[in-house]
């Protein structure tokens, strides 16, 4: 029989996100490892899971680095003891008092990718910073082009010799793996990315460089590879909780996945084989993965079997989100099986979307973990 | 000269949603003048607000029924005084015993499809509550096909014989009205919804269900239509605040816009003519409109003049949004008038959605209103 309800289903009312904590354990065990082993610094994103509690996990890991992607966040996370932070965002100058009040208190590592908001940094720290060139290997969003030596070196020299600022190194962000289909296509990307970032390092010859670490941060490449020659420190984050997406390009396994949405059943539609669920888009947010067929969908019912999560991208994909209502397409077999008054999992396309909708992970062995509001 | 920052701009550090009060409210009145004129009842949907505050501008208006769409917004909205509420959202039996307390309280209105649902409510509920059919007119979410009246007449029945369950007619949404691109194309979903309601209502012929009250919901259909021939009600939501989705199927003017999320300018990459804002997903949400080309678009930059705001969804589109980054493509002029560390203003693709990622509206003429936690 499918779908059966576990206990702990028995008194969810609404959409509630589940949190399997062992699984999340085990990923932040293996990825410390695999860091380790490497012979990388392990400094975690915490924007995916942006709980005090899962940082304790961390910490109980031997992590005493972190990254997150707000000013806001790097506070909650000071506040908590944290105090080796790099704020993996283009610094945003609106907010360079509370920056600064911050590097008075923790080892603050930022990012630049313009001259005019160095100078501005320049200008108005009092107190020192940790700097990030952050550089662009190919995702096109934020960072200096690798193959602009040039720029790479004016902005660095101008960094370095800036009293309060101390050039850390070189950054990036291959975001464009998360589109990757295969494991060979992650591979691809990072080994190019390494590549660039080599390259890029290459036009930053000289003392006043010195030392000069390569930081890199996507969770498909730090699953993936095995290879992270050239790199000093990685960065991935969603790996904590992995996702639909993570699964569908083989980046992980299903035995990884560790959150879901519990989300009642409210209407059943057998002529056009689909179930409608209370989980919209405020409680999964609308970002896709793709199935199979190279659909796309914004997630998947998934069965707890054998302390895991068995996902159904191709016979229970959710194909529809409005605000609070989710259609989810099932199979015959399925179908049969659930009925309004049930409760589904739901696994998520993009599990950091998702968590942050939420204001709080339950435990699947009880208990409650709280997320901090950022 | 674009894009120059007013004086209420100078103190934003982060994302933050503002509101044009004024506009909000000419919404509201025109709404509630043009379903005086049709002679409906005007039952707005206040999920796309979710404030007191807000809801109040609704009071001074007359309104004294809503239209939410979850059990804790009704809640919520009770606790404030409102006493005539329907919940447009299939039962969710999970809350039954919530859902009981409220019916103690205030006269409810909750949506069937299903005769699972029907026989739970008999069966649990101790207060009467007001029961609506849910028809689908065409969308396919939820609702009980408009062409099959032995199902509607059994479904019905079924409610009209429950001591507790006073029958009190159809509703519809019509949410495939939201992918229209033009008046026409919404006008020509209105006719055929209601023309689709009347034959769903002619199924019931017969004194058990007399009254029949015929409930009609979405935004696009209730800004554009003057026909409201067979319909007792109207429930737009959406309206209140418009959005570029709305804008750009011409449900409404660039004058009806009422909301936008002020971001700060992080990254410049003038070679590919775009800037990274503050900004993500997790401030906008990852929804989209259509441009003029047919491009999918998460937002655009809006210029604030002569009191109103000003959207250049072919010049300054959101073309991508990761979590807390935002991408905008500029053409050269808008491009050369924007500078890291100014504050630009995003229009939200949809409204609903982008406010349910915020605490507060910060109104434009000064003040604050904070929305409810649903």
């Amino acid at each position: 029989v499918l779908f059966v309800m576990t206990d702990a289903d028995l008194d969810i009312r609404r959409p509630t996100l589940l949190l399997d904590e062992k699984r999340a354990r085990r990923n932040i065990v293996s990825m410390a490892r695999k860091a380790d082993l490497a012979r990388v610094r392990f400094r975690p994103h915490f924007k995916t899971h942006q709980s005090l509690d899962v940082g304790g996990w961390f910490r109980e890991c031997g992590v005493d680095a972190i990254t997150v992607s707000s000013v806001t966040m790097a506070s909650a996370f000071a506040n908590d003891g944290w105090t080796d932070i790099t704020i993996a965002f283009p610094v945003n100058i609106k907010e360079i008092e509370v920056i600064d009040a911050l590097a008075g208190r923790v080892d603050l590592g930022l990012l630049v990718d313009s001259e005019s908001t160095v100078a501005r940094l320049a200008a108005s720290l009092q107190n020192p910073v940790r700097v990030w060139l952050k550089v662009d290997v190919g995702y096109g969003r934020a960072g200096v082009r690798w193959d602009r030596p040039e720029e790479i070196r004016s902005l660095s020299r101008m960094v370095a010799r800036a009293k309060q600022l101390a050039f850390t190194g070189l950054l990036t962000h291959s975001g464009h793996s998360y589109h990757a289909q295969t494991r060979e296509e992650i591979l691809r990307i990072h080994t190019e990315s390494i590549g660039r970032m080599a390259a890029a390092k290459a036009a930053l010859d000289g003392a006043l460089f010195e030392p000069c670490l390569v930081s890199i941060g996507d969770t498909p490449s730090c699953s993936v590879a095995e290879d992270f020659c050239g790199v000093d420190e990685i960065r991935p984050g969603n790996f904590v909780f992995y996702d639909l997406m993570q699964l569908a390009s083989s980046a992980c396994e299903a035995e990884h996945l560790a959150v879901v949405v519990a989300c009642p059943v409210v209407g059943k539609y057998p002529d056009r084989r689909q179930i409608v669920i209370y989980g919209g888009a405020v409680h999964l947010a609308k970002d896709t993965a793709c199935d199979a067929r190279g659909r796309s969908i914004f997630g998947c019912l998934a069965e707890r079997k054998r302390n895991a999560w068995s996902p159904r991208p191709d016979d229970a994909p959710v194909v529809a989100l409005s605000q609070e209502h989710g259609v989810v397409e099932l199979a015959s077999d399925l179908l049969a099986a659930v009925h309004i008054g049930d409760i589904v999992h739901v696994l998520p396309a993009h599990s950091c979307l998702t968590c942050g909708l939420h204001t709080e992970y339950r435990l699947i062995d009880g208990g409650m973990v709280r997320r901090i509001c950022c």
